[in-house]
C-alpha cells in the first residue's frame, strides 16, 4: 500500500521542488535513465520514404521545410539541451518544453496555432507488483511533422513504423494529422491489454474469494478497487483530450482524421465503461466478502453458545446435588441418581427441540 | 459470478489482440457461428414490393440506383467478404465496417452525410443462466437503403416484415428512415419484454425474501444488483444516441420521422426510470435482509444470554454448598435445603421479572 | 412489499405485450373500467356560457370552428372508437393518442404546431393500503379548445368548472391556454394534499419510533423511504414538463398565462423540496432507529455479561473448596467458612469498584 | 424531533387547504399575530428626506409620482384588504400578492418589467429550541419605490434606516435598487449571526462528545446534522436568485448596483460554504461517536471474556477434584491440595502470557 | 478537533460582527499583528529598473503615470489609512478595498474594467498542529501596476523579486499583467509543497496502521480526511478563478500571458486531482482499520469462545461425578475415575476435532 502512495508523493515533491523557478525552466522532472536519448527519424509522403535512427538531433532540421511528412521520434526525456534544440528549431513554446521535460503531466490537448501540443499517458502493466505504471508520451505535430518524446524506448509504435515502412494502410497517403492520430490510437489500444490483465486478475480474485475468503484477500480487493479509482482518474482527461481535439478548429487536423478521432473517442468511452463495470464488481466483491466472513463469525457464536446454553442448566442441577446438606432426601433414594440423569437428559432434549422449532440450529 | 466478468473479459480480450493493426482492419471479433450468413432483401415502396430471402450480397447492389426504399438484412457478422463487399457496393467508411465486425460497441449514431451508421445492442433474457444476453445490431440508412446487420438470426424484427408485406400501417408510405425507426424501435420494445423478466425474478425474490431469508438468496440480491447496474449502464448510450438523432440536421431524417423518434426516446426514459425503480427495489431488499439478519442474531444471543445469566448465580450458591468446610452451620440445618432451593428459586424470579421490567426479555 | 413492485411489473407487462405492434396503434393499456365512458362539454367567451355533460362525442365537434373556448372532458380511455373519433375530428397525431389510451407515460410536454399535448400524472393517497396512487391525466389544446383525458371520473377539477360557470376569477375571460393551465395548476396543488397525508404518517411512524420501536415499525420505514423515492422520481419530470412549457415559444401560449405557468413551476420545486426534506427525516428515522436497537442490545448484553464475569470467579472459588483432598488445612478451620464466604464478597466488591470506575456499570 | 416535521407539515397543510382556489386569491397563510399590522415610510433623495411611521396606507400612495426613492415597509402581512390596496394603487399582479400573503415560499427573484419581486427568508436562531426558525420577507421594487413585507416587527433593517436618516454611505445617493440590495445585503449579513450560533453549538457538542458521549448526544448530533440539510436547502435557492438578479437586464437594476449584488453574491457563497464544513465536522462527530462507542463496547467485552476464560478451565481443575471417586490416588497425597493450587496458578499464568503476548490483554 | 471549527468560527464570528454596517466599510477583520504594516515598491521595465523598501504609502503613488511596471507590496492590511490612501490614489471600488481588508474570503476574480481584482489563499503547513493554514492574499492589477497585500510579511515571492532585480526570465519584458500572472504561479506553485506535506504525513500514517493500529491513529485519519475535504473546498474556487481569468475579455489580460495561465490553471487540476487521490488513500484506510479491528475482536471472541465452550461440558461431567448420591455405582467402580478421565478426554479431543473441521480454529 505504501509503494502506491510513495509513487504519487514522488510526483508532488519532484514538482514541489522546482517552485520557486520562473515558468518555462527547463529541469528534468522524473527518473533518471542509464541509457542515452535515442533519436529517430522518418520522413516520407505517398511516393517516398527515408529512415534513419540513432540520428544527433541537428540531423531532422533539414525536413523541417520540405513538404514530406517527417515523424522525430525521441526515447528519454532527460537531456535538456536536446530539447531545447528542438525547441529552438520548431519555435516551441517554452511551457510545452517545460511540460515534455516534466513527468507526471495530466492528459492535455493545446492548441498553439502553427502546431497542436499532446500529453497521454502510456499504461503498462507490471506483473510483478500486480500494478499499473504509466509513462508520459508528449506529442507535437504541425502541418508536416511529428515530435513524439517518450520517457523509456518502447515497442508500441512499430506496427505503425512497418506501415510506414510498407506503405500499408492509410498512413503514408495522409498528412502528419493522421499520424499523431495512429500514435494516440496505438496508446489507447494498449490500455484494452492493461484492462485484459485487470480483468484476469478479478477473476482469480473472485475464485478465491468463494474457496478460500481471507484478511489477506481482503486487502488485496481493498487495494484492487483503489487502483481501479485511479486508473478511473488517470482515463478520465484522456476522454475530454480527444473530444477538444476533434471539435477543435484547428486546419492542422483534416476533415477526415477528425472522423478516425471520433473512433478512438468510442474507444475511450468503453475503456471508461469497462472500469467503471470492474469497480462495480469489485465493490460487490468487498460486499460478499464482508457477509459472508459476518455470517461464519455469526455461525461460529451461535453454535458455541447453544452448547454453553444447553450444558449450563445441566451443571447447575449436578451443582445442586453436590451441595453437602445433611438432609437432602434425595440423595439417599434409591433410584435418585438415575432419575437425575433422566431429568438433566430431558432438559436437554427440550432445549434443543426448542431451539430447533425457532430455526436457531 | 465468475461468468458475468468472464464474459466482459471476453469482449475486452479480443480487443486487446486487435492491437497493433491499423483502423479499419477487418477481422471478426464475436462468437464464431456454424450456420452460413444469410441475406435477406426487400424492396418496396407505396405500390410496389418485392422480396428475397437468402440472396447472394451481389443481387442486392441493383437497388442502389432505383427510387424504391430497399432494406438488406444480413444475418451473421463472420464472414469478412460479404461485408467488405457491400462496404464498397454502398460507399461505406473503413472505420464502419470495422464496427460492424467487431461485437461488444458502444451504442451510438454517427452521422456520415450521405448515410447514418447505428449501432444498438438487442438484449434477451437468458431463463437458464438467469441474465440479460446482448447481441449487436449495426443499422446503415441513406435515402433509398437501409442495411442491418445482426450477430445472429433473429425474428423481433418478422412484425415489421408482415407489415411490409402486407402494407399495414405507414411503414410503406414512408421512407428508409421510417424503416431504420421501426428497427429501433422493435429492439427498445423488445426492452420492456427484459424488464418483465427482471420484475418477475425481483417478485420471487421479495416472496423467498420474507419466508426463507438464507445467504444463497443475498448473493442472489447481490448479483442482481450488479446485473442492474450493468444494464443500466449498457441502457443509458441508448438514450444519448436516440436523443442526438433525433436532433441530428441530416437530411435523411424527415420531419414526420422525428416526431416517430421522441417517441422511442420517451420509451427509453422509461425505461431507464423502470431500472432505476428496480434498483431501489433491489438496494431496499438488502436493506431489509441484513437487519433481518442481524435482528434474528440478535435474538438469539440475548435468549442464550438470559438463560446463562439466570444460571450462573444459582450454580455458585450451589457450589458454595458444596464445599467441605468442617464448620457450616447451614448444612446440618434441618430445613437447610429447601431453603437453599427456595433461595436460589427466589433468585432466578427475582432476575426474570427485572429482565422483563427492562422489556429485555 | 410484493404489491408496490406488482404494480410497477404490471405497467411493463402491458407494455412488453404491445410489442411487434406498429407504432399509433390504439390499444387501451391499463386497468378496465366498468363504467361506460362519460363525455362533457363546456364552451364559453367571457359573454357566453354553454355546457352539456353525458353527451356523444359527435357533439362536440362543432365547436372546433367557433371563437369560443371549448372544454371537452373525457372520462375514461378505454373506449378506443370514441378517442378516434376524436383524433380525426381534432385531426391529432396518432402517437398522441397511442399515448392517451397507454397509461403509465412519463409526465411530458409537446408540441405539435397547431395543438399541444399534455401527459401528467394525478396522485390520490389510499388510505387503506397507506400508498400513492396514480391516474393518468392527458391534456390536448389549441387556439380555441382543451381536451382532457381521465383515466376514471374525478372531482379535481370542479372548482374550475365552477369557476367557469360563474364567471369567477379569470378563466373566462382568457383563451384555452390559460384554461389548460389551470387544468395543470389544480392537480399539482392536489400534491399538496398527498404530501400532507405522508407528512402525518411520517409524524406518526416519528412517535411510535420513541415510543416502541420495533422490526415491523422498520419495515414501514423502508417502505416509506421507497415511496419517498419512487414519488421524487414521478414528480420531477413534471418539473421539466412545466419548465419546457413554459419557455416554449408556441404562440398557443400567451404571455400572461406564461406568468401563471412560472408560478406553477414554483410549487413543484416546493413539493420536490418538501419531499426531498421528507426523505431526509426518513433516513434519518432509520439512524436513530438502527443505533437505538443497537444500543439497547450493547446495553443487555453488557449487564448480563458483568454478573456472569463476577460470578465466575467466585464460583472457581467454591470449587476449590468442594475438593475432597484429604489435606486441605483450611477446611478444618473454625473460620473457614466465613473467611471464604468474607473473601468471595470482597471480591465482588473489588471488580464492581472496578467496573464503575471504568464507567462499564 | 416531532417539532420539525410538524412545523414543515405545517406549510404544506395550509397550502393543502387553498387547493381548489383560483390561482391569485388572497388569503394569508401564514401564523396569525395579534398585533395590527404597521405602516412606515420613508421618502428621500440626495438633499431631501421625510419619515413617518404607523401611517395609514393611503398616505403613502402620493409618493408614487414623485422622482424621490420611496421605501414603505410593512410589518404583518395577515391584513388582506391592505395588501389588496398596495396591489392596486402600484399595479401589482395578482400572483405577487398571493406570494406575499402565502408563508413558505421558495426564495425567487421575478421580473415583471416594471417593478421587480423578491422573495426572501429571514433568520432567526431560537435559543430555546435551538433550531433555526424562518421570516417570509417580500420585497417589490420599481425605478421609484421599494415595498417591503414582513411576516412579524423586526428590527434588522435598523441600520439602514439610520443611514438614510443622516444620509451616512451611498444608499442617499443612490437609487431604488440600490435600497433593495440593501435590504438584501442586511438579511444576508444576519446569516452570518445565525452560523456563528450554530457553530458554538457544534462546538459545545464536540467538547461534550470527547468528555461524555451518551445517547442523547448523538440523538443532538443527528438532528443537527438534519437541520444543516433543511438550512442548506434553505439557502440554495438564495444563491441562483441573487446569481439571477445580477445577471437580469432589467433596466431597473443599475451597473453600480450590480457591482453590489456580486458581493453579496460572494457571501452567499461563504455562507454555503460554512454549511458544508458544518456538515463534514457533523458527519464526522457521527463517526467519531460510532467508533467509539463500539470501541467501548469491544473493550469491555474483550476484559470481560478474559477473565471468563481464565477461570473456566480452573473452575473444570476444581470439579475433577470434587468428584467423589473412591479410588482417586492424588485425593489422599500429602502435597495434592498443595500441587493442584499450584497447577491452577500455571495454568492462569501460561493463558494470561498467551493472551499478553498476542496483545489481546 | 475543537482547534479547527474554532477557527472556521472565528471567521463566522468576525463577519457577523460587521452586520449592520453599510457595505464598503473599512473594519479590519483578522489577527491583529503587531508589525507595523511594511510597503515595498519595483518600478522596471525592460531597460530600467529601481527598487524600495519601507517606504510611506505616498512615495509609491508618482509612479501611477509613468509606463513602467510598479508593483508595490503592501505586509499588513490592518492599517485602514494605508488602505484607504492606496484606494483613493487607485480609485478602487470601496467592495474591493473591504474585501482586501476582510481576512477569510473565497478565492476569486473581479474584472473592474480598468483594473482586475484578485483574492487567493496563500498556504502553509503548520510542523506542529499539522494543520494546513491560510493566509489571504489580495492582488489588484492595471494595465502599468500590480498592488499585492499580504496579511503577513512572507518569502514566497522572493524569487520573483530576484528574477526582477537580475532580469532573468521574462518578466522584465512582459507587462503587469505576466507579474500578476507570476505572483499567481508561485503562490500555486506552494500548494505543491503542502501536498508533499501531507503525503509524508500520509506515509507516517500507513506505516502505523500497519504496525500499531490504535485508536489514537482512527482519530488521526478521521481527522485528516476532514483536512482533506477542507482542502479540497479551499481549492476549488481557485481552479474556477483562473478558468475565469483565463477566458476574460479584458485587454488588461494579453493574449502570451494567457497561455500561461492555462498552464497555472493545469497545475490547479493536478493539485485537486492529488487531492482527490489522498481522499481515496485516507478513505482506503479507514476501511482498513474498521476491517482489522473487526478481525481482531472476532478473532479474540472465537478462541475465548472455543475454551469455554470446550471447558463447559467438561465441568458437567465433573459435576456429576461430585454429587453426592449414596447410590451411584460408577463412584465405587476400581477404574471409575481413570475411565471418567478418558471420557472428558475423548470429549474434548472430538469437540476440537469438529472445530477444525469446520475451520473455525
Amino acid at each position: 500500500m505504501g509503494s502506491k502512495s510513495k509513487r504519487r508523493n514522488a510526483a508532488i515533491n519532484r514538482r514541489a521542488k522546482k517552485s520557486g523557478l520562473p515558468p518555462g525552466t527547463l529541469i528534468h522532472i522524473g527518473e533518471k535513465r542509464e541509457e542515452a536519448v535515442r533519436i529517430t527519424y522518418m520522413d516520407y509522403d505517398d511516393h517516398s520514404f527515408q529512415e534513419k535512427q540513432g540520428v544527433s538531433v541537428e540531423e531532422c532540421f533539414p525536413f523541417k521545410h520540405t513538404d514530406t511528412v517527417t515523424w522525430i521520434n525521441i526515447d528519454g526525456i532527460d537531456e535538456i539541451p536536446i530539447i531545447e534544440k528542438i525547441g529552438k528549431a520548431y519555435d516551441l513554446h517554452p511551457l510545452i518544453l517545460e511540460d515534455i521535460v516534466t513527468a507526471g503531466q495530466r492528459p492535455k490537448f493545446d492548441n498553439y496555432d502553427q502546431y497542436v501540443y499532446i500529453v497521454l499517458k502510456m499504461l503498462t502493466y507490471n506483473q510483478t507488483t500486480l500494478s499499473v505504471e504509466s509513462e508520459q508520451i508528449s506529442i507535437v505535430f504541425g502541418s508536416n511533422f511529428v515530435i513524439s518524446f517518450q520517457e523509456d524506448v518502447g515497442d508500441i509504435w512499430d506496427p505503425i513504423r512497418d506501415r510506414i515502412r510498407l506503405a500499408k494502410g492509410r498512413v503514408r497517403k495522409m498528412g502528419a494529422d493522421y499520424l499523431a492520430y495512429s500514435l494516440i490510437d496505438a496508446i489507447v489500444d494498449g490500455y484494452f491489454g492493461i484492462l485484459e490483465k485487470i480483468g484476469e486478475r478479478i477473476e482469480g480474485l473472485e475464485d478465491e474469494l468463494i474457496e478460500h475468503p481471507s484478511e489477506s484477500l481482503l486487502r488485496q480487493i481493498h487495494s484492487l478497487k483503489r487502483e481501479m479509482m485511479s486508473l478511473r482518474r488517470s482515463i478520465w482527461p484522456l476522454r475530454e483530450l480527444i473530444s477538444v481535439m476533434q471539435r477543435d478548429e484547428s486546419p492542422l487536423i483534416s476533415s477526415p482524421t477528425r472522423v478516425y478521432l471520433r473512433d478512438v473517442y468510442d474507444h475511450t468511452i468503453q475503456i471508461i465503461d469497462a472500469i467503471e463495470g470492474f469497480r462495480d464488481i469489485v465493490s460487490g466483491m468487498l460486499d460478499v466478502y464482508l457477509s459472508s466472513i459476518s455470517n461464519r463469525t455469526n455461525a461460529i457464536m451461535k453454535v458455541l453458545t447453544m452448547i454453553a446454553t444447553i450444558f449450563i442448566p445441566l451443571t447447575f442441577v449436578a451443582g445442586v446435588y453436590g451441595m453437602n446438606f445433611k438432609h437432602m432426601p434425595e440423595i439417599r433414594w434409591r433410584w435418585g441418581y438415575p432419575a437425575v440423569l433422566l431429568l438433566m437428559g430431558s432438559v436437554a432434549g427440550v432445549m434443543i427441540t426448542y431451539f430447533r422449532r425457532k430455526k436457531w440450529l
